[in-house]
């Protein structure tokens, strides 16, 4: 918005009071005036918000909640706020606003956003929505949504400014300020780089605009333009791109269609947003759970995570079956039972610390078929280290708690074995579902797991039979 | 680097060739290139490589690798290399390149990625680069190192354009070139928002080059200028700074000072890399680790990991003592020590989908105290969904196993049991710890294991002694 200076300085910008909780305390005053059916007060309260806060506390708030107060504020409600939610609370959201509404906050969006929105909702909704759109819009959204999800073509932005390389810097500005004129919408709300194209609109160029604001009118734009560009395929994933954007420090990159033609433009927002799903992925992959599903119902959630539990009951009993193989054992020497998830815990726990670090370094390409047998090798190492320190402390508490010395000894035996085998499968268990084409941080900790619950209770039980008795 | 247009065609982009692996068999042709001592060709493969990659190349080779490798491309190797470069290389590579390259090298970076670099460096290492730099970009450099690690005062960028409000479109422009003529040092070299002052220097609006280039030569800036501004204090936590960027889709943002003075400028792409780190800190915490220990020495690596392991050792023990305090139980039935690690695992896992999901709802501040009390109950739900059905699974797995109806019926009340609880605790944990200011990614992970580990043998075995015998 714009406005005279004085403005912002009196308007209570929630940054201004706390950066990092915007919305701290205001969700009671809300809820509050919302009892109250003080609607009045409910809208001041609100309108200073930023449309991302306005989202999160849509967000943290009950579906009954949100029913109450979505009417309330729906006539004042921007579009970009839709765009801001999490699937499960947009579905209410569109209940509550109705799907027309929907379609009338779509138009508003810059193409890249509207496809964000579109994309959250199911079939019939997109269908009524994209109906309700001016012709021109839906072409570009229905485009979009042609490439297939999570590409770079879902995630550019058509409005875009291009140019010819033999246009000077004054003609480039006069010419902006001439669309400006025209057609605002012509133009995207807010860019970073114009980009150079030949007659057949091949990207030869680009130029950033503080690099246009430094030279003269007469300049020619391929004089000072940027031709180290990265060009993006238009059928690129999003977790390519944001990479790219991480590695070359880009703050908007031109897509091509399979020809090389300029299509769209990808800019920074939209990245960070998918490093950050990126981001929610890898923490829910590696914790065992599909998708985030805070928003969800119990019982979706009970569905979603029971599956993981399964695999993980599959494994749990095979550990069982290990330690069935030393009934006779244990019957025999009930502390072994008492000591062995000693020996599987450490390892799980040693086996994890190396996961997470060699799952994280495949994620930045850190770790690559030229380092692979370095990494395993230190592991190796560490495992062994670490084995020998904890063989020693584990088995002096088996020793004194037991008064035996053999079960101190077993035990720290079973400990360095199981520390080692940790390291190797904590490196060789991601590289290897990398190299099968799997996401390293879905079943890494699976796998892991198992190893060194068999491994842990088979040699500690093992040696136990064999040395003890 | 500006070059004609031809220039970016011919020359072989990484990015053009593999999106993905701008370095994929590059290696491999550097190293040969080495042994075979052909200097030249080493330098030809390198020279198409961005910063970023090889960074990252240096990354992945072996000390003694990047001993060969450094003296010969030291000639040509680019100062923001090293600002990419991970804390163990740069050591490695500052002893290898000697302090006064790397002082020469500083000297031609931004402020912001100066003191990037100069922060990896140690104490005296900093004095010789600082002495060695030009009296004034020392300044600027001293005067980010005198604010706090991780604070905006640290990420800033000392080099910004700011104008008064009363100035127009025309005399902006005007301004940026005429900077841009007499000493191009004075700009960034990438902007994309023009700072608005009052007289005292205090931050009235922000301008977006956009904005700046659609509008008129006559037009005032204080007309279009954005004056809903993010002001960012200097200490603020890095981490904050990274939410706010996100959560307002920033591209750059105003740094002020205690009196509100203008005194920096944050930009995005440095963002992005905070964003990285705090995911990796995230991902390595929740790991068991102080921090990624791709690059250190097995010897350090090792002891960096030991302090978890032996937290560790600690819960297993105390789930070791539990066991113990029903030995007589086991001796008389030793099908429970075969079963009794089911019911534990299934409980952490299960508390590990909760934490991880309430883990990343607390940092992304999707949960608040006004949503807590919900979550808490949702999961509860879910644990006891879960609970009953794996119950009626792992029972008849016993029965089946053992025939004996009885173990099925106490190891399936014993499973709901540790399941509500690891319910109860994936969300509590992470909540206490925040409130109480510890990152609950740090803790969370053992408290949890301790929590349904006791719980799961304790339930299990006390079940047992209670109802079997």
């Amino acid at each position: 918005m714009v406005s005279d200076p004085e403005g912002a300085i009196d308007r209570p910008d929630a940054a201004e009071q706390d950066l990092l909780e915007p919305a701290r305390g205001l969700e009671e005053a809300v809820l509050d005036a919302l009892d109250a059916e003080n609607n009045e007060r409910v809208r001041t309260l609100l309108a200073p918000l930023h449309d991302a806060d306005l989202a999160d506390l849509l967000q943290r708030l009950s579906p009954e909640e949100r029913g109450t107060l979505i009417p309330v504020i729906r006539p004042d409600l921007h579009p970009e706020v839709l765009a801001e939610l999490d699937d499960a609370v947009l579905d209410d959201i569109v209940d509550l606003l109705g799907i027309e509404n929907i379609a009338a906050a779509v138009t508003e969006l810059d193409s890249d956003d509207a496809v964000d929105l579109i994309e959250e909702l199911d079939a019939d909704e997109q269908r009524v929505v994209l109906d309700a759109m001016p012709a021109e819009d839906r072409t570009l959204v229905e485009e979009a949504l042609a490439y297939p999800e999570d590409s770079a073509g879902r995630l550019m932005q058509r409005e875009l400014v291009k140019v010819p390389p033999f246009w000077t810097v004054g003609e480039t500005i006069d010419y902006l300020r001439h669309i400006a004129d025209m057609d605002e919408d012509l133009l995207p709300d807010v860019f970073y780089d114009i980009f150079v194209v030949d007659p057949k609109h091949h990207p030869v160029g680009t130029l950033p605009l503080s690099r246009l604001l430094k030279s003269k009118r007469p300049v020619r734009v391929e004089g000072i333009m940027e031709t180290a560009m990265t060009l993006i395929p238009a059928t690129t994933d999003q977790e390519e791109v944001a990479f790219l954007f991480r590695q070359r420090d880009l703050v908007s990159a031109p897509v091509v269609d399979a020809d090389g033609r300029l299509v769209g433009a990808i800019t920074i927002d939209d990245v960070v947003d998918v490093i950050e799903e990126e981001h929610e992925e890898d923490m829910m992959l590696m914790g065992g759970i599909r998708e985030d599903d805070l928003y969800s119902a119990a019982i979706d959630t009970t569905r979603s995570r029971f599956s993981w539990l399964l695999i993980n009951l599959g494994t749990a009993v095979l550990a069982s079956i290990v330690i069935g193989l030393f009934d006779a054992t244990i019957e025999q020497m009930v502390a072994l039972a008492i000591l062995m998830p000693i020996v599987a815990s450490m390892g799980g726990n040693a086996g994890t610390q190396t996961m997470t670090v060699a799952v994280r370094a495949l994620a930045t390409k850190e770790l690559a078929p030229v380092n692979a047998m370095r990494l395993i090798g230190k592991e190796l190492l560490v495992g062994g280290f670490n084995g020998i320190l904890f063989a020693g402390i584990t088995g002096a508490v088996a020793w004194l708690w037991f008064g035996n010395l053999a079960i101190g000894l077993v035990i720290g035996l079973a400990m360095i074995v199981n520390m080692v085998v940790a390291g190797l499968a904590g490196t060789t268990i991601p590289l290897a579902l990398e190299r099968a084409r799997i996401d390293p941080a879905v079943a890494s900790s699976v796998f892991l797991t198992t190893v060194t619950d068999v491994v842990g209770f088979f040699a500690f039980l093992g040696l136990a039979a064999w040395l003890l008795l």
